[in-house]
C-alpha cells in the first residue's frame, strides 16, 4: 500500500516574446504531462489560468508562467526538458526545480543529483539542500539569472506528515466522499470563492486544484497510515487568514514542513509544537526561500512496522 | 566528501555441533569480509574473541557467535549468505540482520527489502522497521526461532549524528592523531583494561575495536561536517557506568539513536535533550529490541548546503 506522496515541482516564467503559454493548447500540455508519466484527469480555467488535475498531482498554466507538481515515481525532469525543447533559453526568465524529501528515495527513477546534472546541460543554474540530509529537507535547483518577482508573487508550501485523529481516520475509510473531504478541509472557509476541481482516487487519496483570478491552491492527500502525507500549496497571502492553523487543526500532523518563496510565515509560538530546524536562503533568482520543520512536542510512541 | 557511515549489521549464534567459529581461521573470515567488499586491516585476540578491524567497520568472532558491521556501500548481505553456505541451517541458533537509516539510501547497492528477500530464501525469518520512515529508524530481520539469550547478553548501540564543538572540529582537522582521538573519547575512563585496536583513515575517519574477556566495544567515526556520524556499540552493561553521558558530552551530537537488545537504557530526564520517538518490540528470537531517537532541545538554524 506504499505510495510516495512527496512531490517534485517545476516552475518557470517566460518572456513576452515566448507568447502565451496557455495558447500552446491542451495537446501541448498533455504531451508535457505524458513525459512525466502522468495523465490529465480534469481541467478548470478562468481568465488567468488553466488548472489541470493530474493522475499524479497538478499543473497550472498562466500566460507567462507554469507550475507542475508530480508525486509517486513520476519523471518530472523529463517533462521539464521536453518543455525546454520548445523555447530558446533567452525566453526563460525564471526556472526552479524542487524535490522534497521522499519517504523511500531509493524507489525513485532518479536522484535529485541526476536530475540537476541533466537540467544543468540546458540551464545555467545552482542547487541547494535546505535542511539536514537525515531529517526533513528540500532540494532546489534554479536558473542563476536575475529576476524581479512582483510584490504579490509569493508561494507557500505546507507539507504535513503522519496525520492523526478522526479526520485522518475518515480519509483512510472506504466509502469516503468528495463532499466529506471538502467539509473536513473546511474549503468554504479557506478557499472562499475559488473554482474547484477535485478527484477521489481508489481506494484512497484525494487531489484538488482551486483557482480564483490569478491565485491558485492545490491539495494532495496520501492518507495511508504508515506514510501519510498531505501537501497544500498556494500563492495566496497567508498572513491575512488562518489557512495554516485550520489545516493543522483539521489534519493533526505529527510533523510538517513549511516552505516559502518570498513568504516567510512564522507560526505562532506557545503551541503544542515547535520549530526544530530552519534554513533561510536568498536565491540569486530574486526569491528568498525559507524552510522550517515543525514537530509536535512530546514523545511519540511509534508502533513497529512488520515488513 | 560524502561517506555513508551508517552500518549494516549481522549477528549469528551457532550450535556446539558447528564447531568453534574461531577455528575456521583468518582465511575463512577474510573470505567472508571480501564478500562484503571490505578488507581486514588489523586483528586483536584474547581467550574469548578475535576482533578484526575492517576497511569498512568491524568483525568480532567468538567460539559460537559472530558479529559483523559494515559501513559505506558494502554488501553485507553477500557476506551473510557466504557464511550460511558453510553451515546447515540447524546449526544456526540465532541470526539477525540490521540496517540503520542511511543518509543517502539511493546510493546503496541494495535496499533492505532486497536484502531480506535474499535472506528469506535461506532463513525463515521476519522483518520490522522501528521508527517512522521519514525520520530516524532501524530495520531488523531475524530468524524466527526460539532462542534463550544468557542473562549478560545485551547489546547497546549509540548512533550519534551532527557532532559539534571542539572535539568534532578536531576530528575534521588534518594532522589529528590516534592519541588525540583516544583522549577525546576518554577511552581510559570508558574502556578500562580493554585491549585496543584502532585505525586513523585518510584524510578523516577513525575506527576502534576493543575487547576484554568476552566483552567488546567498537567505535566508528565519520566526521565530515555535512553527514557526520559516530557509532558506538558494546555488550558491556551500561547501567553501571557513564559511558553514554561521557560520549554525548565529548561529541555533542545534534541528535542520536539508542538501540538496545535486552538493554533498555533510559537516559536521565531534565537534560537539554528529549526523546522524541521510541519503539519497543519483543522479538520471537528472545531479545527485546528498543529504539529511541533523541534530539537536542531548541531550534537548530541549519546552513543551506550548496550542491
Amino acid at each position: 500500500m506504499f505510495f510516495e506522496g512527496s512531490e517534485k515541482k517545476v516552475e518557470m516564467v517566460t518572456a513576452p516574446e515566448a507568447g502565451s503559454l496557455r495558447a500552446m493548447g491542451k495537446d501541448f500540455w498533455a504531451g508535457v504531462v505524458t513525459k512525466a508519466q502522468a495523465d490529465i484527469l480534469d481541467t478548470i480555467s478562468n481568465e488567468h489560468c488553466d488548472a489541470y488535475l493530474l493522475s499524479e498531482s497538478s499543473l497550472f498554466v498562466w500566460h507567462n508562467r507554469f507550475l507542475m507538481l508530480t508525486c509517486g515515481t513520476t519523471t518530472l525532469v523529463d517533462a521539464t526538458l521536453h518543455f525546454l525543447d520548445h523555447f530558446p533559453l533567452e525566453h526563460i526568465h525564471f526556472a526552479s526545480f524542487q524535490r522534497k524529501n521522499e519517504y523511500q528515495s531509493h524507489l525513485q527513477k532518479s536522484a535529485f543529483e541526476e536530475d540537476i546534472e541533466r537540467l544543468s546541460q540546458r540551464l545555467e543554474g545552482c542547487a541547494f539542500r535546505l535542511g539536514h540530509l537525515d531529517s526533513h529537507h528540500n532540494y532546489v535547483f534554479h536558473l542563476d539569472k536575475p529576476y524581479q518577482p512582483e510584490s504579490d508573487d509569493s508561494t507557500s508550501e505546507l507539507l504535513m506528515y503522519h496525520i492523526k485523529g478522526k479526520n485522518a481516520d475518515y480519509l483512510r475509510t472506504e466509502g469516503q466522499t468528495v463532499e466529506g473531504i471538502r467539509n473536513q478541509l473546511r474549503l468554504d472557509e479557506i478557499l472562499p470563492g475559488f473554482a474547484i476541481s477535485d478527484w477521489l482516487f481508489e481506494p484512497f487519496g484525494y487531489s484538488l486544484n482551486a483557482i480564483k483570478g490569478d491565485r491558485y491552491a492545490t491539495f494532495h492527500i496520501t492518507p495511508q497510515e504508515d506514510s501519510s502525507y498531505v501537501s497544500f500549496e498556494t500563492n495566496m497571502d497567508l498572513e491575512s487568514n488562518h489557512v495554516i492553523s485550520v489545516l493543522l487543526e483539521a489534519l493533526n500532523p505529527g510533523c510538517w514542513d513549511l516552505i516559502g518563496f518570498n513568504a516567510d510565515q512564522t507560526l505562532p509560538e506557545g503551541q503544542d509544537y515547535q520549530c526544530v530546524s530552519s534554513c533561510d536562503l536568498p536565491l540569486s533568482c530574486g526569491y528568498d526561500m525559507s524552510f522550517r520543520h515543525y514537530q509536535h512536542s512530546g514523545h511519540a510512541r511509534v508502533e513497529a512496522e512488520k515488513l
